[in-house]
This record gives structure tokens, C-alpha cells and sequence, in this order.
């Protein structure tokens, strides 16, 4: 082990101090957390999940060997948001990812996800595949009133064009919903995997089923750490039992060589109900294992 | 997402208000906790399962399609108790329990199942079958010198013939045990299936053994929380590592459809030992899936 | 000790299960967060500073012997809110209030304070005066661009004319401010006492001042959690070091007998920050000092 | 600094090894909980506040300049008790108690002060002087039924003549009571010095006050933690805000030179609701002050 | 149940009050700490695990019905250290661990191992087996520049024979690590099981291959409790997720019936960060398996 | 309020992005914590402090009025260390301290202190003047054997002529000590006000006194954090009852303009023990009270 102590790991995500992200991967936070309809809080994730992620600064990934120090990341801070405003704050968001190449997301809540597709789109010129890991699907049509909020990112995003849902697969799904919400995203084309087909077919079989739906044309990867059990991931606002165990979710991952990820994102980490930084450290996970993906 | 945000739900357990419990079933908290033998705490477990239980309102069953909210369910509120005298509450809890038609308890400790059996036994004529979940087979004749604490429940229900031993099975059995108590439980004919047995047979196996010991006679659910690892349920007092994650008590219950359960209870959360609710939700989910089994 | 054990208390606030208030004071929850600059939050409050309440239910204050329990009070539940939308939260807030006789509000962000006092303003058809309670000035024009968050209700109180500057005061200033800031603030003709004047002119000083600038006409009560020192409540948002012990602001409140208050707010408390119930219990114990003054 | 380093400090209290308290001082853990009112958990009290202890392992007093390690102090361990039966608990609590000379009782609850003072009672053959750290008067009759419980303590031991009231104060008294409590405690001749009076009067008058209600009699010293306000000792069941400071305590103690205290118990510490030890300490440290008192 | 109740139970592991060693097992505490490279503190491990075993007191093991009551267990309380100074602990830790005819060792942090290994190769005058327990292969030749710490204890054990790499296993390995640490690994002969191929292949199979590698020759057995998930163990110093479930290292544990082990340590439990015992919990799990081997 | 929200603030000190100290103040992390006796983990202390800094962010100090957004100040991130080796520690501090004007050093134990005053001392050509907030006098000759570790930083930097005893006051002391210790200390001519006489005193009288002791020759600042109660500051290794409040700190450092500091360090944040970053905060606090002082 060479340079700095771990404990002493300089703030930026991996410890990465360029902040110049032409050229290769920038990681940015983006603290939005209004729109959520449980416990509050995600605003402080991407401060926890850049801590968290000092743990895999040292060493290549033991299985594709790719070592994220030689890898061209900058940590671009968090984004702007309109304090109190979630329209506001979806636009700046928009024009802010419009800027990056290749931008991978620390949230905040999951409404975050939808600027950030729909900026992608404009660039593509085409709808996106989507996997989305997630314990719920998130296609309510409004959220106790409020339409832009965690919940109906995805009902958006495929009334928008922004993602071709028969490209689209879900997994981890296990919250309560109203059928109709539920006969709608089958309806659409989305492959829905909950949590119990999960746990029974295995990660390998649902490695399969992901590549299958995805296929080789551009996609994104949105990780909402609550498809993760609550054992796992307590530091979330809307945690549901039944969930997938973080070895799961890296088994899935590890089988994705060679799909066409554009961004990725990690959301709904809320640190105040975090222990240990145990979920920080999922989240963190998550994105090192996309960043070191073969 | 209709209605009041999950996080401002009206404290009945799922938001309900109605409190006649005549038709339908009675949810009421048991605070009884006296006579546990580790760490104390679980007379708050019936305020902080009501309030976890506000994540379960929005929605049906992604599995049985139950909607709650059309169920006739109404929240008593606690159960009176004797402060400091054991059997004093013991005695206050059956008379309580005899008069609602379908009770579903929150503890509470698992010597508030010992005066739920009896009510229901009284009721019935006949002895229940009992499905258990449970880390300890709480057939300890004595706890430290006290006949009726938490470790002698199954003791005295299969002495006092409130059960049928033939139609009882415990699910999640690994705590240590003195081999004349182990002895005395098989001796009994109860099915014990250890953690490591459950682990190993798999929830599927598992659901189909339960459903041949139990039959389509009435019977009866008692889900001690640490039945659960204390990954997923630390907020309890008498924790055994090597427990069961929360889908796979899931997966068992969500196979029991057509049996006849009279009752239910989920007993032994500790909330000042939780994180995050997690132990909580777990709790309340149980009852969720117990409610909306098809 | 009569009745209902305090752990088993029914979970309305000081355990009252009355829900109308024509007459006598309305208790309302007012769970709205979306404004706060730090940490988040305050949507749980209302939950936990009724559970905190159970410690007070039984028996009468010790000072001015007023028992809670034979005042007019009632538990309204919580306003309904506008998710994610400041304006349109504010908006329903001043309705419901205006429909409530005596109001006690449980907070939620600082934010709510201003459409309190607006159907405050309405129905006396004067400004009020004012006894703030707060680590911050709260007299900013802006919140990192949102006008109307939690650190410019009274910027707004002031301009909108809902509060006579001349009769308002606060106790307990102390964080970092600008100096345009807090220059407004006393050329209004606020009278601010510092946390460490406060400390050493001592609460007999401090009330005398408090009853000299507030008079006898009407007048509101907005006390912010945060005015406490963080050892003192360490479940907030915007903690500043340096603060009052509960004591203290209890000495002052023994001390406005014969005030003519037309209600008050206790605001800031964030649960998930909170330990033990410290700061739930101290935002419910002066609820009780409000309610129990001679 | 010599010996073993503080965290390595052996198990028992001050880390002595000694097990015969045979013309010393003996100190015992006493566990018993089931007579609280709210919060559970005062059965751990005893670890924690040996752990705690370890602090003050290394060193003399810096006042009265004792050197607890020149004592002549044993550890006893753990009094046995009747689980779950009050009755039956305090009987074997006043048996062991009578057996040692000179006990330091470490709760457990404030209803095990109740025995202590029994044993003590018939050794002297006269009543005892009482001083009393506690929010609550404790002089209740009963306890939601239960007649043994933490909140009748004195009752019982005023009645049973077990305590001269007129030698009786208890400090920092503050929590709702019925008024004909109150004025029942005060008409048998105790003293009460509420929080609010400590604060304004000042350590200093309220140790003489101690020195003139105590004289130079037999007394004894009850120090239950909640004495001291939530801040310095939230780990306790029934908190009360406006409590005192730990340093107020200590000014006290310190200058009750010269009476003759015959024994002492510190009671209610809930280590499930403490943090980093704080109150624990605060009760390791009461402790402390009585062994090293001039 | 017989004896003192749970929560009661004496300080020592297990309860034991034996504190000679000669003939039976020795259990010692080794709370060294300052080698550790992200968050400290398992300075207090030792503690913790003692006290987390009161759970694993009463009763046999349900699977091989050793009652460990029944062992010639001693307590030896915790090894004397050289505060501050890696070099100096190891040689004391060494010339302590050589007095004990069998350790069964509590850390403090990985780097124990070493001098523990050292002590058993001079009695046994040839190279262990070893069955390693980890999140890290723990073969780094320097820990950002300090030689001795917890990431190189398996380097020097290798480099300086104490163990025999072809009989060396290693479960549950998954931390980054450079390319070049992982193949000296391997290249020494040491079979590395990562925490990946753990999960697919089941424990059975893992077990298998334990008893091929190991043979009968004499072995040791480190169990380092981050080779847990952080779900199962959040209180250690370098959590990764991905991590085996306590009933997985459970389920090995038990298969390995008839080898030769002659000592065994658990390491690098830093309470702190743990959250409701679980992680001592899981630590004084493991030992209890070892110590119940059929 | 402009500028970044609160909770999205930089991860410098106050938010500083500048990384260049010449000509101003430079603000450094020193990480180190192996020479601690009790409670491990003032390694993140550093970024603790910085993270809860952002509350100072916005503003100016409302007593001085300066801004510190105004001042040269620059966050020079940690020192480098050597891991696990005190003596090669305190060597590199030195040299690092060397190179900076005027450096705040945010700790770490206390033993950080040593070399910070060893590298001043060589600039100066002379003795400093030493104020000192501290529980422990922190003179004790060794550390359980180890000369360098935190209890020993101010007999070193006496006998090292660091300082000038004559012109060093200490505040806040209350721990156990040694009398010849105690007497070592105050026969050099250190000034040492116990925690007691300051709450007697209060701080206006403290503060004349530390007038009177500094002089107005160079001098230092150090404030160990456990100077403050543990209810102000429970995050930290050896904490002790009776302390300080902030406010009581605060009040002395503001009685302080026109001393000629030279430099100052705020150490023993053990953020593991911290509960809502209070312990931090008040840190942060500290420095910002130093950065502000008129």
C-alpha cells in the first residue's frame, strides 16, 4: 500500500483531485432530496458516498483488474440546484449533465435521474435501455400531489420518449402499488424483476435476463440503493424488506462486460439513517463496480 | 399516490382510523416486557411497529394483489396491563383478546402469545396448530426461576393443551439449548427446522413442510422477530447470529395461502436496540404479508 | 399515577385523544421541510415531539400547578401540505390555520412561522408582537436564492407587516451573519439578545426584558429548537454552539405570566438527529410551559 | 500513569479485582427493572457504569486528594434477584444488602433504594437522613396499579419509617406531579429544592441548605441520574428537561465534608438510550465523588 | 435456564470466572490497535465480545451438544502491550501467547496474528495450516509504509515460515488489491476463495475444499470479522461489501469436524462502529463454534 | 445567504478552496491517534471538523464582525504521517509545521501538540506563552510506558523549553491526577484553573486571569476539546464529567483581543463517539472563534 493512509483519503470520490472531466469520467453529487415522500435527507449523499468510497482507493477490482487510479476521473463537486424548487433544480440539472461526457451521478433523491436522462437523450438523438436496480418502480403518475417527485421519474421518462421500454428491466421491485401502476409498466414493455424472482432464479440468471432485454445499443444504469434489503442499505428514505443483499447486486454487475453504458447514477442514500457508513459503502460500491466494469 | 405523504400517516398501525374491530380484525399493541431475560425494551414495540408500518399503506400486495386500505381492519390501541406483575397481565391479555373476533398482536414479549392461545383455545374448543417463527424454542420449563417469562411460552401451551405439538413447527430454531429441553420438544412432537436447515432446504422446501404439519384445521402465527439475523432485526433483547434474512421468512408465508389461521402476533422488537427502523419494518412487514395473504 | 402507563400513552399529543378545538387550543403538526439550508429533517418532528410528550401527561406543572389535563386541548393531526412546493404549502398552511381558534403548531422548518402569523395578522387586524426563541436572526432576503425558507420568515414577517418590530424580540442569536443582515434587523427596531448576553445577564434580566418590549397586547410565541445549545438539542438542522440550556428558556417562559400570547410554534426539531428524545422532549416540555403558563 | 492502560482497565468498578468487602466498602451491581414507567432498560446500568468507571481508575481526586485505589473497595458482582416478581426481588435484595457493611449499589431502578434503606433501617435501629438527587418527589402511592414500582420509593420509605422526613431533601425535583403528592411530601417534612430554585440559588447555598436538613446523624444518599438534565445523562428512562449539570452535582458533593453517610446508590442509567458513555460516566463519576469525599 | 440471568452474567467470555489456563483452553483479550489503517478501535474488542457472549452461556450447541460449561475454559483477561509501539507489543504478545497451551485470542486488530503464529511454530517445530477468515488476502509487504500492520500479517507469516501456504485458505476475500499482492499470493500456493465464488459454490462445497487444503496436520484458524458483510459486522475497521452472512461461516465452521486445530483468533471487531451488539455478537458466534467443534 | 446551500459546501475548511497558506493562515489536518490511552479514533477528527465548519460558512462573527470568508485563509489538507510509529510521527509534523506562517492545526490527540510547539519554538528564538483548554494537565511523565503519547505533550514542552511555565494557564482541568503530578505541574508555575473554579468564577474572571498570565509575548492556543462536558463534546477519548459549556469558552476566547497567538490547534475529536456532529461542531467553532478574534 503506497501513498496516503486511508483514514486520511483527500475528499474527492476515489480520492481524485482532477477536476477536469474532458476526455473521460466526471462524478458529480447532486444534493436534490424535496421531492421525497418519507424520511428526508438524500442532499447529504454525495458527501457521505465520497467518504465512504476512500475503502477502494487502493487496488485494482479483483476480478477485472482494471484499477480505478489509472482510469481518467474527475471529481466535479456537486451540481447547482434552485433551493426549494424542484423545477428549478431539474433544469439546472439537465444543462449541467448536458456538459459532460460521461457523467456518473451521486444523488440525492431518484428525481434526479430524470434530467439526467433527458440531457443523455438529447445527445443520443435515440431513447436509452435502462436498467434500474430498485425496490420500486417508480412509474406513479403523481406523487401525493406532486408530479416531478422520487416516485414518477420513470413514468416520465417513458411518457417522454427518453427510454425505449421494451429496453427497460427493473430489478428488486418489492413496495406495495396499485395495480393499475403495476399493469401500466408491464403495459409499457418493462421487464419487471422483484425481489422474490430475484432471490429464487439467482444472479446469474438475472445477469442473463438483463443482458437479453438491453442488448448491445446505449443504455444507462440508475441504482437506487433501496432495491438493496434495509440490512444492507438502512440509510435510505423509503426502505422496503425483502430486498437484495449487496453480493447480489455485484454478481449482476460483474456480468454486464461489454453492454454500452453511457452514465449511471446512485441515488436515495439518505446518511442520517446510515450506520457505519455501511450504506455509503454499498452505494460507493456500486459505482466502483461500474467504473471497473470489463 | 393518493392521500397523506407517507411520512405524516395517522399513527393507527397502516394509517387505519377506525377502531371497532367487530367484523373485521383487531390490530392491538401488547407493551408487556418484564420477564425477558437479556436486554429489555420490547413495551415500545408496538409504537415503533406502527409507525414503520406507515411505508406498507400505499398500495396492494405486489404478489396476492390484497390492498389493505379494503380490508376491515381497525387499531385498539394497547392492551391494559398489571405494571410489574407478570401474571396479573397475563390475565388481562386473555380476557381482552376473548373479546375480538380476529386479533392481531403487537408485542411486546413472547409471554403475551402464552394468554392469546389460551383466549383462542377457549374460543375454538380444540387445540391450534401453531407455525413459530423463533430463534429459541421457548420451551424452557423455568427462566432463571420464573415459570412465565419469555423462554416457557411453548412450554406451557403444549402443557395447558392450548396447541396441538402434532401441528406445531418452528421455523429458525439456533439459539443454545440444554439437550433434555431440545429432547423434551421433539419428545412433544413438535417439527423443529433449524437456521442451518432452513438455509440449506430453502423457503420453498420450507413452505411445504409447514403447510403438511399444519393441515387446513385452525392455526395459529407467532413470528418472534429474532427468528430474522440480527442483521435484519438487531432491534430485539435475546439476538443468534446465523438467522434468516427477511425474504425468505417472505418467501414461506406468501406459499401458506388457503390455511387457517385464526390469529397472529409478531413479538420481541426492542426499538431502543434498532437502527433505522429496520426491525420495525421487518415486524410490520410480517403482519403486512400475514394481512394480505391470498 | 393513574391510567395508562407513560410508555403505552396514545400517541396524540400529551396523550389527547380529543380532535376538535372549537374552544379552547387546536395542536397541529405541520410537517413541511423543503426550505432548510442544512440538515434535513423537520418532517418528522410533529411524530416524535407528540411521542416525546408521554414524559408530561401525568400530573400538574410544578410552578404554576395548571394540569394539562383538564385544559381544552385537542390533537388536529397534521396539516396537509403541498409536497415539494414551497408557495403551495404556505398557502395551505395560512387556510388551515385560519380555521383554528388557539393554534400550537409543531414543526417543520421556521418556514411555516410566516403563514401562521399571516392568518394571525388577519384575524386580529393588527400586527402582533413577537417572542422568538432562535440561534439565527432569521431576517434574511433570500435563502441561497429561495425567498421564502426557513432563514427569511421574519424578513417577511417584518415587510408584510404581520409583527410590530418594536415588540418583538429574540433570545439566543448567535450565528454567523452578515452585518447588512443584522443591521436591518435592529433598524427595524428588533431587539435581539444575543445567546451570550443571555448567558450573562441571566433569565430573571432576560424575562423582564421580554415582558418590557412584548407589552400586554397581543403577541406570538416561535420557538426554534435551535435557540437550545446542541447538547441541549442536538436534533436540528442548523446547530450553533454557544446556546441556551433548557433551563434557561424555561426561567424565562415561568416568568410571562399575564402575557396575552394568541398562540405559538415550536420549530426545527429533526428526529433523525436526535438521541434519546433530548430534542423532542425539550421542543414538547415548552409546548407545556406555553400551555401550563399562570 | 502506570498499571494498565485505561481501555484495558479489568471489569470491575475502578477496576478492582478484590471480592471480600469484609471492613471496606462494597460495591454491587443491583438490575432490577421491571417497575419502570417508560423507558426499560436500567438492568444494564451496572455494566456500563463499571466500563465507565475505568476514567477514574488512574489517580487522586484533585479536590480531596483521596486515592480511590487506597481504599479498601471490593466488587461483589451482582445482587440476585426474582425475575419478574418486585416482591420477591426486594426481599433478596434487602437480605444481601444487610450482609455488607458498608454498600455502594449500583442500579438497576430507583424501587431497589427501597430495600437498601430496609437493611440499613434495622441496623442503625433508627431512621435515616435522606439526601436525594432526583426529577421526581418518587412519593407516590402507586405506580399505574403497581404499589413497588420506581415512583413510590419514598412513599414507601417515609411511611414504613425507614427515613426522618424532617432530615429528607431531595434536589433538582422537576417533573409533573399531582399537587396532593406534592403537598403530602412537604406536609411530612421533606425538603424540596426543585431544578429551577438549584439553578438560582447556586451550588454553594444548596449544599449548606444539605448540611442543615442532614446534620450529623446517619444518612444516606440516593443519586438518581435523572437528576442531572438530559443533556448530561439522557440514558435514563424518565427524562425531565431544566435539569442540572454534572459540575453542579459535583459542587454539591464536594462540600458535604463531615457527615456521615452510611451508604449510597446511583439508579436509573439506561445504557440503551446513553451515548459514548456520558451517562455512565456522570453516574461512575456521582460515585466517585462519595468514595473520595473528605 | 438455570443460574444468573443473561443480562447478569458475570464479565469473563462465557461467563467463566476460571482464570488458570493449565490443562484447558486460555481466552485472552489482545487490544492492540494502532496498525490499523481506516477507522480505529478495536483497543476495544475485547470488551465487547466478552460482554456480547452472555448470550451463548446457557444451553449446548444445537448441531455437535457441547455445552462449553462443561470445557476447561479460563479467562486470562487481556495480554499486557507496549502502548504505542508495534514492535514492542508483538514480542510481548508473542511471549505471552508461548505460556498458554491453547489461545483462543480476541483482538485488537489482524496484526496480532503474527506473533501468535510465531509462538505456536517454535512449540510445534514445523509450519501450521491455516484456515483464514477475510475481507483481504493480507500478504501486502508494507502498510503505507509501516511493515508490521494489519495488512501484512500473512506476508510475514509466509516470509517467515510460520505457516505452509499449500495448507493456507483464505475465505471471503473481495478488497481492491494490487495485481501484483494477489499473484505473489497465489504464487506462494495459498488458495484464496473470494467472497464471490463463496456465494456460488454454497458452504458445503467450501467446507470440502477447507478439509482438502488443511489436511489433519495441525492448523489455526483467524476469523477476521470483516470477512463478514457489513450487514452481518458493521463494527470493524475496513468494512467491503459483498461479504458472507454469519450462517454461511457458520455452516463451514461446523463441517470441519476432526481437524487439528491448535488455536484460533477472531480480530479487527472495533465497537464503535458496531450497532446493537451484532458484530461482537457475530465474534463471540464464532469462537463458540470453535470452542463446541465436534 | 449566497452562494453554494449549507449542505452542498466544499469539503475545506469553511469551505476554503484555496491550498496556498503564504501570507496568511493555513489549515491542516494531523490525523495522528496512536498514542491515545482510552477511546481511539482522533484520526478523523480532521475531517469531522471540516465537514461541520460549513454551519460558519456564511457570515460574519457577530461580536468581531469579521468575516472569515474575508481572511487569507488556505486548507493545506493532512500531514503526512508515519503510520503506527509515534516518534517518526512527531518528526514529520515537525517539519511540515516548519514550513508554514501561520498554521491551525486541526487534530489528532493531543500529542500533535508537541512538535507543533517544537517547530514554533525554533522561530521564534524563545519560549512561548501557552493558554490551554484541557480536562487532564497533561504532565505526566509517561503513558502506561510510552513517553510521547497525549498525556505527556506539556511535560515534554516544559522540559523541553517550548514554553514558558510562567506564561501558561490551563482551564477546564478535572481529572483524576496524581498529587506529585499535580504538584510537578503547579512547581514549574503553570497556572491551572480547575473546571470548578471556572464555573465559579465565571468566564470574565478567567479570561483576566489569562490576560494576566499571557502577556502580550507569543503565544499558543491549544484547546483539547474534552476541556468542554461531555454533553458538549461526547466525541472524544477521555472524557470527563463536569466540564465546560461552549458558551463558557467562547466567552473567555472573545475577552482575548489583542494577545499576539502565534497559532493554535483544536485536538482529541474522536468523531466515532460524536453524535450529530456537536463535538465537531463545537471544534470548528473553536478555530472559527481563533480565525475571528478581534
Amino acid at each position: 500500500m503506497a501513498g496516503t493512509p486511508t483514514y486520511a483519503t483527500p475528499p474527492g470520490f476515489l480520492g481524485v483531485t482532477r477536476q477536469d472531466a474532458s476526455g473521460g469520467t466526471g462524478i458529480a453529487g447532486i444534493p436534490m432530496d424535496i421531492g421525497t415522500t418519507n424520511r428526508a435527507g438524500t442532499r447529504d449523499g454525495p458527501r457521505a458516498i465520497r467518504a465512504a468510497s476512500r475503502m477502494l482507493v487502493d487496488g485494482a477490482h479483483p476480478g477485472s483488474w482494471v484499477d480505478p487510479a489509472e482510469l481518467p476521473l474527475a471529481d466535479l463537486g456537486d451540481f447547482e440546484l434552485a433551493l426549494g424548487d424542484i423545477q428549478g433544480s431539474l433544469a439546472r440539472i439537465e444543462q449541467q449533465a448536458a456538459a459532460i461526457d460521461h457523467l456518473v451521478a451521486l444523488g440525492g433523491e431518484h428525481g434526479v435521474t430524470l434530467p439526467l436522462l433527458r440531457a443523455l437523450r438529447k445527445k443520443l438523438g435515440a431513447p436509452l435501455g435502462l436498467l434500474v436496480f430498485d425496490a420500486h418502480v417508480d412509474t406513479w403518475t403523481d406523487n401525493f400531489g406532486q408530479a416531478y417527485a422520487h416516485g414518477s421519474v420513470f413514468y416520465h421518462a417513458i411518457k417522454e420518449g427518453l427510454v425505449d421500454p421494451a429496453r427497460m428491466i427493473q430489478l428488486g421491485i418489492r413496495s406495495p402499488v396499485q395495480r393499475e401502476v403495476w399493469d401500466w409498466t408491464l403495459g409499457q414493455g418493462v421487464t419487471v424483476v422483484t425481489a422474490q424472482q430475484f432471490h429464487e432464479a439467482g444472479p446469474q440468471a438475472v445477469a442473463a435476463q438483463v443482458r437479453e432485454v438491453l442488448g448491445t445499443a446505449p443504455a444507462y444504469l440508475s441504482f437506487d440503493i433501496d432495491a438493496l434489503d434495509p440490512a444492507f442499505a438502512p440509510g435510505t428514505g423509503t426502505p422496503e424488506i425483502g430486498g437484495l443483499a449487496s453480493w447480489q447486486a455485484q454478481a449482476v454487475l460483474r456480468r454486464l462486460g461489454g453492454l454500452d453504458f453511457r452514465g449511471m447514477d446512485v441515488v436515495e442514500v439518505a446518511p442520517a439513517y446510515d450506520h457505519a457508513e455501511i450504506t455509503a459503502l454499498a452505494a460507493a460500491g456500486m459505482v466502483w463496480e461500474y467504473l471497473c466494469r470489463g
